[in-house]
């Protein structure tokens, strides 16, 4: 393909419009960075600024029908999710949430004695394993990179929990949710999955799998801004069994009687804790205003397009410069983001953003990812991107320049 | 005093001009909840439509700067709470931090048997300390609406902890903060103490106690908004010896590495867990604004000005209707809110709510309470609000009216 073709694609295409309701610098470098943090719709704008109408007109009286947010959102939220009403929460992190969905499969769900899980998963997700495992007791078995047959094989008798990103923050493969799910209950084992690379990106279906438990973010490919509240999906005939570990007067029955005793409030309201915050709320439910506009299928397959168009320019113009595609081909084993590797591909990246021509971002030990978002990315954006990219890297990269902390 | 006095004592005060920097409707009812939902300082509008510009402009690049701030504005809190710099985070809410230093407390720092709490303590202080005393085996002893003796005397040779609202929620009684420090200290017993009525309210000293473990929020008498992040405060020598249970990446040192292995950081940033909000984040440090400007020290001044007129008021018009004073009269054993009972505290409360004339709140079983805050309430509001509660008392209450879940 040439520009103008690609040019072409974006006209024709319906979803090109959806970018003006993003506020995007059309001088700034073109961003492929939404899945670390996408940038902010004018809805989630207006929203945020209408919540400071309501604390200021309403004051403490906005409790009324604030309480009800994590629970009401959270219900939107599920049906991006493919989750029937009353199984999703709006509130804290996905570090806290996965915290409690974890502990609670652990302390009050088995007492088999393994958890499965994958070495090369997001920090978090690996920190808050090792921490429950040690102090539950439990062997936690990581497996390098499976595939979802490699998962479904290290599933046995003794598998308490299998915890496991459904798109891989560093490659984008995507594991196969129904099928392992499916494993899983074959093998009486509890399944918990991270979606902060799918929820929004590309269509899930929660309660047709049989699903346990889950977790994500707001702030990838939902837009919600940095540090959004997380969600928490438990599934409806798992929540009055299982007992999450940080009781708190949001997770209480009759909150406000402020009884003596902890009494987990029936249903999905005992996976909250503290007091939700108003703001976050507010704008988790604008930015699903923003994806409901058009619905994750039509989403997805734009996604598709743009990966296929970025594969196919990065074959052409970076694999001769010594990168490697480890993101799958098939776009069903995959998510939103197309990674490659490449032994600079640190101070490739710097540069890049430095020189304010791209912004992806780098991952150790030598991944490069470009995540494209259907609701703001343009085909033309992928294609510059990586004319930028193998112009920086024809022209020569730098690589005794320090590195930001944060890349 | 007459009412003229009282707006002669406005008319005189210095700081009746800061009541210009909130968004107080002037038609609206009097609102003596700010102990419960402090209202929005200009400021802190400015600072939340800031990070809007800050989240567009910078996008993830914003994250080299504000990944520091949960320490950075941290530190600035720390000075209202008496807490030299590197000791307090502000992140997540209070009942998670409190589940994460109580869980520190009890798992990593003493093998002691029971936990010192107080039966009428926040509700949520009480369910986490009820979770993780069964999850850790400890007993909990309660003790009754203690004084400041009553704790001391409780603790023993098997206290592992004692952990204490510094301002009764219920009551306004103030504990002695340093004399239980030193009384803990005597007893080889760690302090946690919830500041939740006091930080912004009352002079606080905490490196002077020499406490251990505290948490609050910022939404009360630091008007950061609704469900704005709580704080934690670990004493700077025992942040690396005690290690609280939710692991997250925002804990983790040298974040960006990724590394295998969880390892704290050190200092307070190992109580950090997930990814902060910057939004939240933004509020609270406008909101420390308000507070710097006049200083801790002088509110205390006006607060304990506005309190006795109160106790005034209320002596000589509510109790002889049937009102007691809950709240007790020396001003250093007290926080900023005075509280009475009355058999008809519920219904009584809600009336001058929906009739808009006084927003206080009721707590279980018969408290009404009036939390005037030096920084936006005036003296006039003190007295018109208690001849306000005087009159609907004397129109007599509809007790049959069904009550708000809210209140």
């Amino acid at each position: 393909v040439d520009r103008a073709e690609v040019v072409a694609m974006d006209e024709a295409d319906e979803l090109t419009q959806l970018r003006q309701h993003f506020s995007i610098p059309e001088d700034g470098p073109i961003y492929l960075d939404g899945n670390s943090l996408g940038p902010p719709p004018s809805a989630v704008g207006a929203a945020v600024i209408h919540a400071l109408d309501e604390w200021r007109l309403r004051l403490v009286g906005g409790w009324e029908e604030w309480i009800d947010l994590p629970t009401k959102i959270g219900d939107r939220l599920g049906r991006l999710l493919g989750a029937a009403p009353g199984q999703v929460l709006v509130c804290d992190s996905t570090t806290i949430n996965l915290y409690k969905v974890v502990a609670a499969a652990l302390e009050t769900g088995t007492d088999r004695g393994e958890i499965v899980a994958d070495a090369g998963d997001f920090p978090t997700d690996r920190y808050v394993l090792q921490g429950l495992s040690r102090s539950t007791g439990r062997r936690l078995r990581l497996l390098h990179d499976p595939t979802s047959d490699e998962v479904i094989d290290a599933l046995g008798s003794d598998t308490a929990l299998v915890c496991l990103s459904h798109v891989d923050f560093r490659t984008g493969r995507r594991l196969d949710g129904a099928r392992i799910c499916q494993a899983a209950r074959d093998a009486g084992t509890l399944t918990i999955w991270d979606l902060a690379h799918s929820a929004g990106a590309v269509p899930l279906e929660l309660d047709d799998w049989g699903a346990d438990l889950a977790v994500g973010c707001t702030y990838k490919y939902l837009n919600a801004g940095p540090g959004a509240p997380g969600f928490v999906y438990v599934r409806r005939d798992l929540q009055d069994l299982l007992g999450q570990p940080i009781w708190g007067w949001f997770g209480q029955a009759r909150q406000f009687e402020m009884g003596e005793n902890y009494e987990p409030a029936p249903g999905i309201t005992s996976f909250l804790a503290g007091t939700p915050g108003l703001i976050g709320l507010r704008a988790v439910e604008a930015a699903l205003g923003v994806t409901d506009q058009v619905g994750v299928g039509a989403l997805w397959a734009k996604s598709v397009r743009l990966t296929e168009l970025l594969l196919d320019r990065v074959d052409e113009r970076l694999v001769p410069l010594g990168a490697k595609v480890v993101t799958p081909r098939q776009p069903d084993q995959r998510g939103s983001h197309v990674s490659i590797s490449h032994p600079k591909a640190r101070p490739w990246c710097r540069t890049l953003i430095e020189q304010r021509l791209v912004v992806g971002d780098f991952r150790p030990p030598d991944i490069f990812r470009l995540g494209p978002a259907p609701l703001y990315t343009r085909f033309v954006d992928c294609f510059d991107a990586v004319e930028e990219m193998a112009r920086t890297l024809e022209a020569g990269i730098d690589e005794t320049a320090p590195s930001g902390r944060v890349t």
